[in-house]
């Protein structure tokens, strides 16, 4: 008899593992279950659903061919059975069934299977305060929710809206609200930066900034104590601060492992209660296998083990089960954290781990940034990418990438490069070499990927020292903190000059880099002098040569004005 | 004493080795020789300075922050002594010197190194045909043919040009002259395809058609026999099937390394002219080292030696340099290959070696190419990238990659993404688990470089079966070579229906993607059926099937229409 392959979960890591398992073992009998009615969608695009880019929801679940994957299409095109409207109840390991009920019937029947796939999903977290339950407040958990926002907002019910969550998800859905709708919308982010963990806080802050010039009021440090109502319908979100009115509350705050199932048939499952998964994403039983946000998996960087929710990597996921089942013996490796955002004009992305991530992990890390173009400078559509690179410091491996730039793909493409690169244990050295394709309407001959390493190696063998951004930021609110710094300003003079009139010749001294060589003898012997100019480099340049001439009491801000210009500071003089 | 550098060559490896040299070595005396009077400047931009997108020639030779890099920039801001309008003229290795003449005042003299850096660049081949030596006849050699031909330009005295050869110099030359200036241009290839060698013959058609279509004439297969004047000043290029009329001519043939320095002061020069180096960069003589054009470099993939011609590695090698120089052991691996440029609307790009270099090679090499979106298929500005992977068949070890697509980053992306991948001595295991950053604006969740490795695993595994698109094309252009051959067309029926028309039902079997599994008993079983669909996708699920009911012998046309319908075939029903 063939095998019976049956598939918990109908989203993104059940349909790939359902078709791939087809596709190695045609004679198979393979049945997906879901509950809902709606399968096989891209649930990342409903940001997209909701701002209207994509104007039918049908489009999120549609092939490139232009077929919708609903039932028919999984039987005809695929021979795969999709029970929509039925919910798993239990799994029976010892007879290998599972107890399904049809939602629209009421009937339960047995299915039994040889091999079982848990691809059961995550569930949105909702906060335990009062008023989660009114009518308006909604999670992002799947598209009837999508619809539901799209509708209220078509039907212009919606003039003020409240995003709880500084996460992807959430700045997505402000974007989706403010661009096409005109929603007045505010986030509310609990940590005090946003997207925490994934960036550090001054690539957080230059979106930030970028959402707030894009009419996105933006609270960090602030979490919703209460959302109030009247006559069961959403009307506004309380917090620490301020009361904000609210026509709709989106809830985007994390999401939790979907593995009640599992457990209750004693799979082995994480006190987070993640599926426990092997290499080869065998859960405990070794006919069940488990893909997707339910699972427990491995971060390559750190050893460690967490949910990793992200559609590109169920899919990849999906794939291996379905080799496992197939008999071809496929590992995976773990995951490293690749991430990319829209947010309005610009993007943000990362790959590994933050500084503050590293850091917490025990790396003894350090960044290099730097602020260079994307394209060769005198191409007209050349644009300044502010990049980090974090690394240890010991073993110069490269630990993570940071990218924030225009809306185009050049960010994307540093990051990926840093992913093959990282995923591969590479080292300082090795992306410093990397051959990056160059032609001045693509690249710089000696890519922003390649610039960063270098200074990350310049960094790593001590002959470059930076100053903190933070540290800098600091002084800058109030120079008493360090009266002994002063700024070194080797701009053009035109640049440095609203800085000089506001803070004074004494405490920001402009002498241009060109000049440097011959002016030296003009400069500060007893102060500490912050050299900064547009993107580092020649920063760089002019610490290892005040060393030389022996003024070695300095510190160089790296990524200089591109980066902090970015940050929307309120000291700027305007 | 501190140490004594000269450098001789100061374009691209010249100056970045002088200032990181500087940087190392802050005391250090640092000349750079150059016969010309312009240094330092982005020679691949001179197409873009003859199309007028970079307005003026400064900007070639300008800092991103507006400075020119002139000799007095290099003094003041590097505290480099650039001796321009000076000439090499013999090295003294054992008394290390260096004699100069100054090409302004004829005086000679003798300057002393310590190291001495041989940065000579390469000079344009020249064919040795007729009239070559034509007024109006241009290799892009420096900033002042570069100038020159802008000149004449802006005259008004071009109205026709011809570009003798076919790769990136002579493209990009070519878009120069149509697309802002209206000029009637040719390319003459002597080779069968456009950038020989560089990427496969079907990626060299696709950009061939997109030339055509932005009113470039092309014609391969055919070379310059001769170069026809009249009163001295080019009027016509003769090749062995026409006459085309040319008010100018650019030469863009090659470039071979300037080393009749290294050759006469008694270093290793290879048979072809190369200066050879070892992993430092370092020539036979351990004081002199060269970098860029010049030398003879490794490649990584192929173990073989040759020059490697590229702005971008002329500047990670003169940081090499530098870093041995100042005593940081620093290696060159070598190089692997990557390129890019833009084509109009157009982008093509390649790293590692095409299928027929890997061939010639001696690798058991195959390929998989795909032809999928570069971001979700429901994103408004989605488009196809056909994409391919060339890998060894044994060791699964990923070779090569190329890609066209529109002009935006979306190839660079993955091309710099297998780069890295390549480089790491990647498999195709690797790049299918590669994880990429994910968000619908930038990417599908299974990015199209991770599905091309899919596809690669499959073919290696022997899971799929290609026809390549050589003998598919063959096939179209004549049935009797194959006439058991019948092609199967699972795209929608209005979709097939022209092709049905117009080569029959009998040649043209139209049966949609979604009714084979109800509908296989209608094809026969004596023909071997050529599966065609838009990306290849739904053509290799269907080879399974079939397969698996028995219908064993059919092939998969890989990447499908989207990528035969980019090479504008004659055969295209209209």
């Amino acid at each position: 008899m063939e095998k019976r392959i049956v598939i918990i979960g109908g989203v993104a890591a059940g349909p790939k593992s359902a078709c791939r398992v087809k596709r190695l073992l045609p004679g198979a009998e393979v049945t997906i279950i879901d509950q809902d009615n709606l399968i096989s969608y891209g649930g990342c695009g409903i940001p997209y659903y909701v701002s209207g880019d994509v104007s039918d929801e049908k489009e999120l679940r549609n092939t490139s061919f232009h077929m919708t994957r609903d039932e028919s299409f999984f039987l005809k095109a695929k021979g795969v059975t999709a029970r929509t409207r039925t919910r798993a109840l239990a799994i029976d390991r010892k007879n290998k069934t599972v107890e399904v009920e049809d939602l629209n019937s009421g009937k339960k029947e047995l299915i039994p299977y040889d091999n079982l796939i848990l691809t059961t999903g995550a569930q949105p977290n909702i906060l335990p305060i009062p008023g989660a339950d009114l009518d308006g407040v909604f999670t992002i958990s799947d598209m009837h929710k999508a619809i539901a926002i799209k509708e209220r907002i078509a039907r212009g019910e919606v003039g003020k809206a409240v995003v709880i969550g500084g996460g992807a998800i959430g700045i997505e859905m402000a974007e989706a609200f403010t661009d096409l709708w005109g929603i007045e919308t505010s986030i509310l982010e609990f940590m005090p930066q946003l997207l925490p963990r994934l960036v550090d806080w001054d690539f957080a802050r230059m979106l930030e900034t970028h959402l707030t010039e894009s009419k996105v009021n933006v609270y960090t440090n602030e979490g919703a104590t209460a959302i109030e109502g009247e006559e069961g319908k959403v009307k506004r979100v309380v917090t620490a601060n301020r009361t904000l009115e609210a026509d709709i509350v989106v809830m985007a705050v994390g999401v939790r492992a979907r593995s009640e199932l599992a457990k209750a048939a004693g799979l082995a499952v994480s006190a987070m209660g993640n599926i426990m998964v092997n290499e080869r994403l065998q859960t405990s039983d070794p006919a069940i296998y488990a893909a997707g946000d339910c699972i427990e998996v491995k971060n390559m960087l750190t050893g460690k083990g967490g949910i990793a929710p992200m559609g590109s990597l169920a899919n990849r996921e999906g794939r291996i089960v379905a080799d496992n089942i197939a008999g071809i013996p496929s590992i995976y490796k773990g995951w490293i954290g690749s991430f990319i955002m829209k947010a309005f004009e610009r993007c943000i992305a990362a790959t590994g781990l933050s500084l503050d991530a590293a850091r917490a992990e025990g790396f003894d890390a350090a960044q290099a940034t730097t602020a260079q173009s994307d394209r060769a400078h005198f191409f007209p559509t050349q644009a300044v990418i502010p990049l980090r690179l974090v690394f240890d410091k010991k073993s110069r491996r490269i630990l993570g990438a940071q990218g924030f730039g225009p809306m185009s793909d050049a960010v994307l493409s540093r990051i990926d490069a840093a992913a093959a690169m990282i995923s591969s244990g590479a080292t300082i050295d090795d992306v410093s070499q990397l051959e990056m394709a160059y032609a001045p309407p693509f690249a710089t001959a000696l890519d922003a990927l390649n610039a960063t390493a270098n200074v990350a190696d310049n960094l790593a063998a001590g002959r470059l020292r930076y100053i903190e951004i933070k540290d800098f930021l600091n002084w800058m609110d109030d120079f008493t903190a360090n009266p002994n710094w002063v700024a070194l300003d080797i701009r053009h003079p035109n640049e440095a000059k609203i800085f000089v009139e506001k803070y004074g010749a004494d405490k920001w001294l402009s002498v241009p880099y060109v000049e440097i060589r011959e002016r030296h003898q003009e400069l500060p012997k007893d102060k500490t002098m912050l050299v900064i100019c547009d993107a580092g480099t020649r920063s760089s340049e002019i610490q290892i040569f005040l060393d030389h001439v022996g003024l070695t009491d300095n510190l160089v801000l790296g990524g200089g004005f591109n980066v902090i210009r970015r940050m929307g500071l309120t000291w700027w003089p305007s």
